[in-house]
């Protein structure tokens, strides 16, 4: 335990040690506050994320259930993709929904945003509450996805989490959740105090 | 929405774009279910991570701050740190614990693991509840460690989550806070349900 100051790090240099369209591995030389260098330190600049809780006026919330490459599983998440160029996280958000279940429109809380993995990774999910959204047309999927659409009742899907099933296992996706249920937890509308853990 | 299997997707090739010590690039060409052919499909391997929510036997949560190079800030956040080699993830989080803050001991809960960005890191963040931890040294820093540790009581850190303060920024520490929470949702130890949001 320090009394110090905490202190930023000096960018020293940076090498794109890899770059195309999808990623970028920026390699940084950095002199640490007590004077010495550290180089490498890897950086992984990824584009925005998005994610939402989305709920039909029925009160089901909507979950997607696709295969994840990376992971080497079938995963089961809320509606979630990319923030493109040029585009707001609240549009990127309700594109992604449109998409990949032809859900829209309702009512849309901004949940805020965090850093994924702020060790490696620079970039940030936001997330999102969208209340009362209805079926506006059918999902429009790139040939990378093949996506299943779930309708859960709240309540169902709240025990689940209460029981330990974690049928959700992203840690910016269970982030998006524990946002919520802060950003519910002393709320007095009853549209929102009826989504606390 | 498709009635259609979740297909996985066909591994045809990888290649190591980049690897040293701390990250891999891998890039796979993959066969998708439609027969299409993706090239390349970048996965970042990282090691796996852990972070525990450890509070004293006087009732306060462990936060240390420090500067993240990655994103240009200062963050207040749980005790986290890599999974080495041959290690488990508890006894790297026992260790990660003492060199960040000097505590150890106490009565230790396993929350789960969680894909801290499952589009496109490989690693899971290991999450773990400790309770009545004590002083048992001083913190074991290394130079690229500069770090402050505050202990706040619980009930004041759980109100500034409730009050929408977000002290924690990173999504895999906020999801290590949503496995606590939802672990301790339907608990009747006292010692487990005053922790509740």
């Amino acid at each position: 335990m320090t009394r110090e100051p905490i202190e930023s790090w000096e960018l020293i240099s940076s090498t794109y040690t890899f770059r195309d369209e999808w990623l970028t591995l920026r390699s940084d030389r950095v002199r640490l506050p007590d004077g010495s260098v550290l180089d490498p330190f890897h950086v992984v600049e990824l584009p925005d994320a998005v994610n939402v809780v989305a709920l039909s006026a029925s009160g089901h919330i909507l979950l997607v259930e696709q295969y994840r490459h990376v992971i080497g599983r079938r995963t089961i998440e809320i509606p979630a993709g990319q923030v493109d160029e040029g585009e707001t996280p609240a549009d990127a958000c309700r594109r992604e929904l449109l998409e990949e279940t032809g859900y829209g429109g309702g009512q849309w809380h901004d949940l805020g945003s965090l850093f994924p993995f702020g060790s490696r990774l620079t970039n940030r999910t936001h997330s999102f509450l969208a209340l009362d959204v209805r079926k506006l047309a059918e999902p429009k999927l790139d040939n990378s996805e093949n996506i299943r659409l779930h309708e859960i009742p709240w309540d169902d899907f709240a025990a689940s989490l209460r029981d330990g099933q974690r049928p959700i296992l992203e840690g910016s996706q269970i982030g998006g959740l524990a946002l919520l249920f802060m950003y519910v937890s002393s709320s007095t509308d009853p549209k929102l105090s009826r989504l606390r853990l």
